[in-house]
């Protein structure tokens, strides 16, 4: 292949790693260089499952992968509480980090990732793939039509998921010592960084938790939700939950135009995703049909979204190896964000339900 | 016609007067027996320029309409402030009653007008067009159904309107004096019935306001919005405004289940209309796109749905006066839940966004 291929090791034999491990392989530029995980055989057994490359190293450890020079980043799909520990080292080791969302347990601990990543000079990008899909560059275009949009209003965004029991026991999202932000930093990272992206990264000045929030037995949220308000009027509302049926929705609606979707997260189809737009919506003469109505834009995609992801990551990794360019700011300033509207629910739910002033 | 003709008179000469004459004209069972304006001129214009039959009587004044002996049912579509003086006058000459939303200036008042028919024995129905149309029920169906819908846990509505300058300094909309519920009771009824209907009509246990109502500056609400809570734990969002583009959302979503549409007060086409149903939906093995998808239902009406809330009307009225069947309390037991509601709303609002525990 023409283009420089970004070596890339796998921390771990997680579910979502299956996935993104085909994204490597269908990036352009990057390929899979090594899998580490505390089990040789998981390792190897994995490494044959997913078609990783005859040539991928097969680790019986995480630091294995860290300690090889061949691998220029790593993508890390563990449980949000090793996230600090695993990013810190493989950034100390002078690998570029792909990690897994939600990014940290808090933004405290976030900004340790972050400071590990700067004062190494690697790339961080966090795997929230919808970011990546010509889709979402596509509505931008909406949103930031002033004569099509308008002003920004209302975003309302949920994502329900509708688990089965054995994950209500065993997933590692409902257990305390894993991924102690349950639903809220599953689903709900989804829900509360799309409200983010629709708002240009604008964060609220303050956060209300809906009230009944569901917690399971070990006291990990399963449910819930917030208002979000803006200085300038703007509002939003989330909804996470692991208790209900799949759907995942995400609603713009503007002085002058409405987006909406219902596949935000993971498109109905892998290489067509479509949105509707409506902008100067109105009625007939007696209000017996709406003229005009709202339209449906479709974007195809040759490469699925967590591919863009893989090759975006890759590239910027690419251009601090070869050209000395410096990290990009944007993807880890988007992704604390996102973890300080998280952390500003759980504690608008620990105070009962009072407003929390974000600060920056 | 074979059908008996229920002859209905309208009071005032408003906007949404012409469409529910067309509905009239449309509606099967029932004629436009009379036109009643405080200026017989107006009366006129309107019996002409909207082809009302030949033998339609117009009159100078509303009394007039009330004490015409071939007028069965009066249809008002007089501003909110107007309605308990000419509702309860129109029950005390036996009209029945179709009455334009909202019903009342708060729920003590709407009461005032429910005895009066009541006492009167008379049919009472608000205008609410959308409860009749067949995809109403066709949903229904899917949301009763516990192996497709499941139980139900979250509901959001939001009906949002960009208004004209020219409506918000003229409409009766923005005047204290005429509809003093502005958005709320305009917009705002429809979600709020949207709410009450996808949950069966069981009214939530508390109602809290979200922050940041806008008024105009004679104090009418332009833009407001609550969280309902129930006490199983099912919750809805509603929203509503004069301030931002026509929006018209739907959703509600059960532990099996979602249900959404986009045009649930005014269908985007008259004679069919369409909903989103999901049901067990999912992923592909690596989540890359989903299995099965939401399905689109589409159902067809011949007539529209201001005609079947006309046809439904007459029909009760016929009952009552042909067979002596005694008025469906049905109608006037969902207006006043929605009224509670709105009231609830207010209350929250004027408390500084405190919870507000609903009676009944």
């Amino acid at each position: 292949m023409a283009e420089t291929q970004v070596r890339i090791g796998i921390l771990g034999c997680a579910e979502i790693a299956r996935k993104v491990s085909r994204a490597i392989s269908l990036a352009p530029n990057a390929t899979v260089a090594a899998i580490g995980s505390r089990s040789l055989d998981k390792a190897k057994a994995f490494a044959s499952a997913n078609n990783l490359p005859p040539d991928a190293k097969i680790y019986g450890s995480y630091e294995a992968v860290l300690d090889d020079p061949n691998v220029d980043a790593v993508y890390l799909p563990l449980p949000t509480s090793l996230h600090a520990r695993w990013a810190v080292l493989a950034a100390q080791k002078k690998k570029h980090v792909l990690l897994e969302k939600p990014v940290a347990l808090n933004a405290a601990e976030f900004d340790t990732i972050i400071e590990a990543c700067d004062s190494n000079g690697v790339q961080f990008m966090d795997g929230t793939m919808w970011m990546h899909h010509p889709r979402t560059a596509k509505m931008r275009e909406f949103l930031s039509d002033k004569q099509r949009f308008g002003q920004l209003k209302l975003i309302n965004s949920w994502f329900t998921l509708g688990v089965d029991p054995e994950f209500l026991e065993k997933d590692i999202r409902v257990k305390p010592d894993l991924d102690a932000q349950g639903a809220l930093g599953d689903v709900g990272w989804y829900a509360i960084r799309a409200i983010l992206w629709a708002a240009d990264y604008e964060l609220p000045k303050k956060v209300i938790a809906l009230r009944g929030p569901v917690f399971n037995e070990a006291g990990v949220i399963m449910s819930c939700g917030a208002t979000l308000y803006w200085e300038d009027g703007q509002i939003a509302n989330f909804y996470c939950c692991f208790l209900s049926h799949l759907t995942m929705d995400l609603t713009a609606i503007g002085t002058k135009g409405t987006l909406r979707l219902h596949d935000f997260v993971a498109p109905f189809e892998e290489h067509e995703a479509s949105f509707y737009a409506g902008t100067a919506l109105g009625f007939n003469e007696l209000v017996t049909a709406w003229a005009p109505q709202p339209s449906e834009h479709t974007v195809t995609t040759h490469l699925p979204q967590e591919a863009l992801m893989v090759r975006e990551f890759a590239s910027l990794v690419e251009a601090i190896k070869v050209k000395g360019s410096r990290p990009e700011k944007k993807w880890p300033t988007i992704s604390r964000k996102t973890q300080l509207v998280m952390d500003a629910v759980k504690v608008s739910i620990e105070r009962g339900f009072e407003p929390v002033e974000l600060g920056s």
